[in-house]
């Protein structure tokens, strides 16, 4: 990995939902995608900022006060400690970059939490 | 800024070629987008890594030892310390990920070269 790759490729061997895989490495960040259908768990990061950029579809990304709706091309930022769950009705395709040390569900284990070594897979 | 964005209408705004405009700041990185037309000068980032990610058309990566041929969907992380140049015959528009710190022209001050304050606005 990390040389050239094209991402609609990478997300061509993707089949599980909710399962990011790390694409790239810059400085202290991983960019991953993951291909999201149906609901994540509530989670946030204490210490990672998370960038989300809607690759393919569209999803709803729940904050405690708030729905922000993201479709193709969209991206936002879900600053360090906000809550969030992510939604998404029909499969999207979504890119994502956060710090390497973040976990994919934050401090919350459940069946779908992966490892960094499982992301890198 | 820093709100839900879309990344194509954001490149509709862009005019001038090698003027990067900060689209996202996640943790100590920011998400640049910028049009290439043309040849950049050849430098390098001491302590930045620099991924590059195209959103359309193609562009050559010239290192030293080989060119890249990147295109639509294509992504390659310059290593920090690597020199690199981008050349684009045609118009590819280009999302890149580096340290916030990092100058978009290394070292080499050009003509070109934006401030970090000129690459907000």
């Amino acid at each position: 990995m990390f040389n050239k790759e094209n991402v609609i490729e990478l997300f061509k061997n993707i089949k599980d939902y909710w399962s990011p895989k790390i694409i790239a490495e810059v400085n202290n960040e991983y960019v991953k995608i993951a291909k999201f259908k149906g609901e994540l768990i509530w989670h946030d990061h204490k210490n990672s900022d998370e960038m989300f950029y809607v690759i393919k579809g569209s999803f709803d990304l729940h904050l405690e006060k708030e729905i922000i709706n993201l479709n193709q091309g969209d991206f936002y930022v879900v600053k360090k400690g906000i809550k969030h769950r992510p939604v998404s009705k029909e499969e999207s395709w979504v890119m994502m970059i956060e710090k390497k040390e973040t976990k994919h569900t934050g401090d919350v284990v459940s069946d779908i939490t992966k490892t960094v070594d499982e992301q890198l897979k």
